[in-house]
């Protein structure tokens, strides 16, 4: 089976000076991210600080996206939370406003755990929400400490068939993602890096969702659009010499203060506790990225 | 400084049929606890699985406690979240009730964090609920990927003097236990292990808050009864080796099927996913360690 390669943008989530969700500059970043050629968006992701919100403000955030205007059918929002009855009730709610499927973490304070506990917890989702989730799986090991292993989405499959619609692979290996795409070609497997975009779609994955897409939307969009052109490696090497650049900060502060440079706006440099803003020690490598990606001068 | 030692049970939490919080066995268990003479309790940690559960499930639960008699002076919720505002909201509930003091994780969700970050993230918390928090930093690095080190104890209480009241250890690791005893005497330091409770009062540690004290709360107050009589020696044998028991086995499903068999009563082993219950394959284990704390019968 072949898809459509696309990117997802994994929305970071602007603060307001009090440390509130800034719902503005939320709606005006994810509509430019849009504007620059992205497919759709992964709000409430680990970019987005998600798990530093609340579910309150989770669900008012992503009805600020849908009242802006933004199509819910291109929102795959993050709704994976540490408590159960947390997790149920972001993806109940994501569902019943139409968005294209939700990005679930598993319980991530317990570890390490069995097979057996994640697939029942995530057995539990399915069961309370119902008819029309389509439920992306998140593999972010380093974070979660829970890996979603090649056999727990097999067992998750057979129990539920259709509800698993795909699966982003941040854990960064290569080879897990080949191995997740060649077992289940017919589920959407996305790659957490640009990177590896070229090879992700050629072994048959979707595409994909990464967070320096919130700098580089147009790029990796450039570079799906190139797929399989002339332009294609010049075009992948592009985007994964400012993937790199971005990895030389620290990833989130770094992205955000990023899109503070290119918004002309330092509100969108804030981050939540316990992540900790990029200070002007990092100046000289934002100002990097930001003329590598935006094309500006490079001083600062 | 010396502290009294004490004993605080780190409740179990009861679960109903469809996995709500089961009000009245929760009050009926942590009755219980004090009967058995522990001091206080620690509900709504790691044992508790409290990071299962949704922010209105732990603050209804600790009304409930409350109205069931339990002085609110002998209890120190846990309160730490992923999310920022899930822990001011609990921590400034706790404190509302009167609570002795709140044990608060760190956030857990990104990892490795700055120290800065993790001081951040207190800072907010402290500052947010104001006069009257009691703090007990919790140290559990194997769950939260964040470690409380002794520099970041030390900034906290140089920035906040008189806030932090204790720590809980769950390391398991004697020496850092130790170094943190040796550098903050004054304020009170738990081992998570009956264990180590002789080791930690003779350095000028405070106790323990024991997820095995669900078990053998009774013999644990025997102990701390016997520090320093020519009883002592044995009775720490004795609570070792039934902690000893209790590790044999997965440690939170294990005890609750131990108070299940102790209370009469299966509805106590149920456990929220991601864990996982305990199954028939460990019955014999459960079964010993019920001879050894309650003197029942081993047979099964």
């Amino acid at each position: 089976m072949t898809h459509t390669p696309r990117l997802f943008v994994p929305l970071i989530t602007p603060f307001a000076q009090d440390l509130s969700v800034d719902v503005p500059r939320l709606q005006a970043v994810a509509q430019r991210m849009l504007d620059d050629g992205a497919d759709g968006l992964a709000p409430f992701g680990t970019t987005s600080e998600a798990t530093s919100m609340s579910v309150e403000e989770r669900i008012m955030a992503l009805e600020a996206l849908v009242e802006a205007g933004i199509d819910p059918g291109c929102l795959i929002p993050g709704t994976g939370c540490a408590a159960l009855p947390d997790t149920i009730r972001l993806t109940r709610h994501a569902v019943s406003l139409g968005a294209r499927g939700t990005l679930t973490l598993p319980p991530f304070f317990y570890k390490p755990l069995s097979e057996e506990g994640v697939f029942a917890a995530y057995a539990r989702v399915i069961e309370a929400v119902g008819p029309g989730l389509r439920l992306f799986l998140y593999h972010i090991p380093q974070m979660s400490g829970v890996p979603i292993t090649v056999e727990l989405i097999g067992r998750l499959m057979d129990a539920f068939p259709g509800v698993v619609a795909g699966l982003k692979d941040s854990s960064g290996n290569w080879d897990n993602t080949a191995a997740i795409i060649a077992a289940f070609p017919e589920i959407e497997t996305y790659s957490a890096s640009e990177a590896l975009l070229v090879r992700n779609v050629a072994a048959g994955g979707a595409g994909c969702i990464s967070a320096s897409a919130n700098i580089n939307a147009h790029g990796i969009a450039a570079l799906i659009r190139g797929l399989g052109t002339p332009d294609e490696a010049a075009l992948l090497a592009d985007a994964a010499a400012i993937r790199g650049l971005c990895e030389k900060l620290p990833l989130i502060p770094g992205v955000k203060a990023i899109v503070a440079r290119r918004m002309k706006d330092d509100a969108y440099a804030r981050v939540r506790p316990p992540l900790v803003a990029v200070g002007q020690d990092h100046s000289v490598a934002v100002a990097a990225v930001a003329a590598r990606s935006y094309g500006e001068s490079a001083s600062v």
